[in-house]
């Protein structure tokens, strides 16, 4: 399994952290730094990881950088109507061939969800600071290793059933909110040759990631999103094929 | 879709509302009476229903009464290891064959669950009479039309996961408790030709089953696993069959 | 279970049809046609049926009918191009509102699917008229009620492995085609409010749509998928809700 | 993820080898060392493995052995019903307690399959030694990978739908046969904290052990099923919680 090591790039709106003050003293750096650095610390190695934001040409992801990311971690909350439909259109496509995504927290109103998994991603929710509790329910998923369970987040945004997703191809975490309310707060996705990691901690008024158990499931989630590291694959296309093609010695490598 | 009756029995271990006075006051001619008259309340000239319990020759569930029967509704907690093993093994063959299952609480820990699902049931619990909220995660499944989301169950015993169960073919419910825990707590199967459906909410100090919504969660369960009433199929079994057999023309039924 | 008909929308394409002299000896008043009468024929005074084609101003899909239609049938292939993006974001509203989806054969690669399920829907292909058997691997399933186990369609197009499509919610129906290959041909879907099925038999050049089969596999898919009838109903909408909002008596009917 | 080797002890029933010509020329060790050697070759240092047979005592799978394994392969046809039910017993705890499990071929009638999935695993059968081609429907799938999309086996047993078998957590591989059956060859279940593999190619009168691409299935497999190796592991097993108790500090590690 000696493999080149998984390039991550880590995507953060950045519009609250600079200005909102309250939540610039949580993530001084941009809530991307402090997620890119989480990962990076856990991962070491076996990871290579940038960072890039709204404000950058192409919001930072122009083909070359999209063409050499393995796994992409998408922050958005703000403005996510802000976020060019040109790149939106490379990320799906990327994602379709292969790159792995996780999707954060608000990233359930983005484009890139809705256009991945075709429903709406609404919520019901509330911010009021109140106490959200993770727990596992696939316990033998690579994403949920070492994970406690459960695990206690003091403060979070609510965010609660029904939440308009398709049923997940695996759900790893379910979280309970101090009002009661219940939430799929980890999800799997298998969209054509991509992994997809829903994951709903993380407002931006707490220190979510700065929380040892969140980055470790951020950690797993990049690992678990890696696989097979396709970057060189191209979505899946519709092909003729004659009568009898898979008879004859496959001269080349799978093409799955 | 005029049909016949729907055929359904309930069963009820039937121990504690003899021996526990509170459960008594609660339940005065038991459990699985009100449960029934739940089913036939709501469902009308739709169901023909029975009751049985622990106590009667075979349980009451001899085979002629197993025959007649298209949904099976199961509630047992102080004496799953006093069901007989013969029993166990005929319900599982029905519900192979075709029979609707529904499995309430402390079934979890019953041999017929076992039998069927392969898992332990097991959970963490607690009994202090707290608050359950249960939330409905598939607004499109026929087992939650007309189902508040969600409804409150002032006091309920706590079951928390993680839930050993399979990963259920769809997750209809999710409840949380007062204390913080989750519970999927309404959970679809099919095995063989038969629905199973298993739901939390049910514990013997509480009227949970006087409950409307939780009336309603009942009958709509039954309408789902009565599915087909395939009341005089037997399970799948292999069968041999000669190369090009199915090009002949089909003079009978459809065997699925 | 008494309930208004089910109003089915039957859109074609109707282009083969009209150009193609083979196509129009086996449809000559159109696939639409067929397939509608079809169901109007199995499902009778359960339904209402009506037929638009891609012509038609807006696509024969106005406001007012697929605010009036609670499932709609689809088939196109040689136009997907033309079919208007803002109809295309009506249908899908729609969906998610709770409006069901059949989406046949050539379908596969329509803007529609593609909006709900967010992959290419890509297959490899053929079409040297080879015969295609139809397995059921979901017995229980309403679909395959009353459909034999398997059953033949003598020529048909190819379509095989690997199909870009998420995971099926519930997997129906597997075919085999003479040169081998394999293809999930009954597939079912639940986005937001709605049921969606694709049904991959259906290649304009031979009768497929005439085939009692296929006729019944149609119409228990419109009754699947009519599931609740939601026709006055909205996609789901994030809303913010107050601490303890669903501690309070529920005066009104159940949201979802 | 520098861990110990995975622990692999390969079972055969070990009878057909001995007892029939045919099969002895093709597995003059028998099956077991033939799939031994396989996994040992594909997976080198990565692995330990070792082979057992029916006829030891306990049938080779003592309580030091499994407690010492984490992965168990499966092959039995003839002798589904020699096997010890206590046997049978304890690798049904040790697949719930974290150990993996290949169930190979005509282990779809074993007892620790109908133990662990609940169904008969009934199929439809003919042994004309047809051609079977194996097709991959999850391309992102770890047990996929490297496996020619499809490949062929020359000659094969005919196992064909309706397979009763619960809906799998993930279906891998299906297959087509030259008679035009269908079937799901490949599929993925969690049990407890045990991952499941079932793959039907295998019958003992073919040399389908010594093809390549099955090969690296099984190799595959192996790896999948390893995940995580907790062989000091219990099952689940229900356990009561004081409220409140996850507030404390987490002394140990997690449970899941």
């Amino acid at each position: 399994m000696s493999r080149t090591p998984i390039h991550v790039m880590v995507w953060g709106e950045n519009i609250h952290e600079r200005h909102n003050e309250r939540v610039r003293a949580i993530y001084p750096r941009g809530m991307h730094r402090t997620i890119a650095d989480a990962i990076a610390s856990h991962l070491g190695a076996d990871v290579n990881v940038r960072t890039a934001t709204l404000e950058e040409p192409e919001h930072g992801l122009a083909d070359e950088v999209l063409q050499t990311t393995d796994v992409l971690s998408w922050w958005g909350h703000a403005a996510h109507d802000r976020v060019d439909d040109a790149v939106v259109e490379k990320v799906h496509r990327r994602v379709l061939g292969g790159m792995g995504l996780l999707l954060l927290h608000s990233s359930q109103g983005s484009k890139i969800l809705a256009r991945l998994l075709g429903t709406s991603g609404s919520v019901r929710w509330r911010d009021v600071g109140e106490r959200e509790v993770v727990w596992t329910v696939s316990p033998s998923h690579p994403i949920a290793e070492g994970v406690p369970n459960p695990f206690v987040i003091p403060q979070q945004e609510m965010y609660g059933e029904f939440f308009d997703i398709p049923q997940p191809d695996e759900l790893v975490f379910i979280s309970s909110f101090a009002g009661g309310e219940v939430f799929r707060s980890g999800c799997c996705f298998t969209r054509g040759r991509g992994r997809i990691f829903y994951f709903s901690p993380g407002h931006e008024f707490y220190p979510v990631y700065h929380q040892a158990e969140v980055q470790r499931v951020l950690a797993n989630a990049v690992r678990w999103a890696a696989f097979g590291q396709r970057r060189q694959q191209a979505p899946f296309q519709s092909e003729k094929k004659p009568m009898g093609w898979f008879t004859e010695p496959l001269a080349t490598a799978p093409e799955a």
